[in-house]
């Protein structure tokens, strides 16, 4: 039966979780050690494994974009395990306290730092999330089940043997890491509804996978990803940096979440910036689709229409909007804008404040590239995901969001009167 | 139509959500100060609508406890009232910068408090919810939508006009506080699902609301409320100490969550012990339901089955187990708990560490009655509810934990290579 079978690695899972959560940093650290070795050392199954997808896709007609994610070569191996030895260096969060005060009657409390129980990670074609996310719940205490795409489906059984098995050779308990091999839309949806089981569900995909999650899901979930980005110009910009952060917010890796998808320009500068920009812009390919008022300026700029407002392109298509007024520019994004980076290109001190404190955002900038909003860029290292939701976390996350805390209070005797 | 009036209900919130967040906190405070002598000048109308409230109530025959809990009275509008005034004197979250850095390329990124946006209250019987939480959304800068019972809505649209009327007045903006006067469950299953308006859902109630929050929300959910505690009793406790914490955290209140619902004993001890504290309840007039072993001790005592372990009395009753030792009682603590609050009595530093370690849930008390699990007793002042979940808030949830955090970033034309 699936639901046992499910129900089963959930209180493997939640078995794990506990014992998990008492083990030593030092523990936690050879383990991570011992899975990047052992990926190593496996390289030629994990290929093997790998080239089984490989053929499938092809045979299915995956298209080129599709494949080369799927695709797992030594070098890349190299980079999981790589990543897993970074994990090794950073701080462990758990067990941190956060805070202790006494209370008049003498009650001393604090918050300490504990992993979050059992991590349930939904995500589709790329291999690497499988270690990825493995070794982050690993070093934050938590245990994890992993549900992967179908196409990847070989890999990840591979990689999710390889590493669990070095784990629990490392002291790691049973059960900490594992992967979910029915790839049934059934076995997703029991997973999302196991409340007793599994604290938090982590979604890593395109739009339509986190809106399935979220909307079938009972258990709480960490929703992450959807990026349509603004960068805002405003009238007493420097136009030279204006353009440096345009041109690098939409072409310096236009696939990911937090590149540039509408540019929103102040009309006192537009007849001066919009050509300039646009110059720039085509030299990299970058398809413009405009507003009227921008269209004006530009007169071989495409219409855009309001699906453009609201589409994350991922791709060299830039929107345009020439707006009234720094209000305007925040009214828009508030609207159309999927809170994930927001930028401003200004010189006012005031404009600045207005902008940080009226857009409603992970991620507010000031005269910088929206393709900052990572974990590696904001120091904390390796990152799980960027959390677009106002729960829990904002932003990217990293090992201190795969914890939460409990309230540890000390007394004498204390009873209440 | 009801969607259409939900829809346009979430967006007024949603509009005036962005301008509440930039409201200073001298603004709120005087809304505060205004809402609470508005309920006092008021309080005759306001009685006037409890009282047919009261009438349908009896006509429909609720019981003594329900009918209770509905009641107003000049005092009742007067506590709510004052905690309106004393959430003026707490400090405003908002603004607050919990950490800056700067990175080697010059970008200074922090991270500042801010208010969640709008938030949902779906809560039963007790009409001071109402303005509990719109005093503590109020001055968190959320805008509220208010989903009261149905036993309470006069009473809740007398409470919610005039709250909402002092708070415009003030220079609140119109769309903060909302009451739903729709009472049909259709009302609220669109309200659930209204993700594009409403930033988070807090169910206030019983066991059968709250699932069914959690159930049919898509909206993300601050679960709050159900506690299943237990005290245990350690071999090397201080008895005297022990009996003390057990009757008070069983008979204080016994009808609130963080109440004792279930005594573990060390089997060591138990002999010793369960005579002793089992005439100190039954004074008290607790009835007792034991584990074969306790029935051994207490031969008189009821025999205790599966539901005992998992019940949430909220009553003078008391499960009763004796435990072969700490782990043990751990086991069945993370088993059966809800993940409140959970006690040990003991002597021993080493046991101490370990129950505070191994046991999961939001509040872990050494040597202290779990009737401490409160906002109030934690030194936060008021709270919205003690949550049970890990994500976002674990235990009581005051001001700060109706906020979120965005990243502020401060460059000079940083871009990304």
């Amino acid at each position: 039966m699936l639901e046992n079978e499910m129900l089963n690695m959930g209180m493997a899972a939640k078995r794990a979780s506990y014992r998990l959560a008492g083990i030593s940093t030092d523990v936690k650290n050879k383990a991570l050690q011992a899975m990047a070795k052992a990926l190593e050392e496996r390289e030629e199954m994990i290929l093997a494994a790998n080239q089984v997808d490989m053929d499938e896709g092809r045979a299915k007609g995956l298209n080129n974009a599709l494949l080369d994610r799927l695709l797992l070569t030594p070098e890349r191996i190299k980079e999981m395990a790589d990543g897993l030895r970074e994990l090794v260096g950073l701080p462990d969060p758990v067990g941190e306290v956060t805070g202790m005060w006494t209370r008049p009657n003498g009650l001393r409390i604090g918050r300490m730092r504990v992993p979050l129980g059992v991590v349930g990670m939904i995500y589709e074609a790329r291999p690497n999330v499988t270690v990825d996310a493995a070794g982050l719940c690993l070093k934050s205490g938590n245990a994890v089940i992993l549900r992967g795409g179908s196409e990847a489906l070989n890999s990840n059984i591979a990689l999710a043997n390889v590493i669990s098995t070095a784990a629990v050779g490392a002291g790691i308990p049973e059960g900490a890491i594992q992967l979910v091999q029915r790839t049934d839309r059934e076995a997703v949806n029991i997973m999302m509804r196991m409340n007793d089981y599994i604290d938090v569900l982590i979604p890593r995909g395109g739009a339509g996978l986190i809106r399935a999650v979220i909307d079938n899901a009972t258990v709480p979930v960490l929703q992450t990803g959807v990026g349509n980005c603004h960068v805002y110009v405003e009238e007493d910009a420097d136009l030279e940096m204006a353009v440096r952060i345009v041109v690098n917010a939409k072409t310096q890796r236009p696939g990911v979440c937090n590149a540039m998808e509408t540019l929103l320009v102040h009309e006192e500068i537009a007849p001066q910036f919009l050509p300039v920009v646009s110059s720039a812009l085509r030299e990299k390919g970058v398809e413009l689709r405009g507003c009227e008022r921008t269209r004006e300026i530009l007169p071989d700029c495409l219409p855009a229409t309001e699906e453009d407002w609201k589409n994350e392109y991922l791709a060299l298509i830039l929107a345009v909007k020439v707006v009234k007024d720094i209000e305007d520019a925040i009214e828009h994004i508030n609207t159309y804008g999927t809170g994930h980076s927001e930028a401003i290109v200004t010189g006012s001190y005031e404009k600045a404040c207005r902008f940080v404190q009226g857009v409603d955002a992970a991620a507010v900038l000031v005269n910088a590239s929206t393709r900052f909003t990572d974990g590696y860029q904001f120091g904390f290292g390796a990152e799980i995901g960027i959390s677009t939701q106002k729960l829990h976390a904002r932003g990217p996350m990293g090992l201190q969001e795969l914890t939460t805390t409990k309230f540890i209070i000390f007394g004498n005797g204390q009873v209440r009167s």
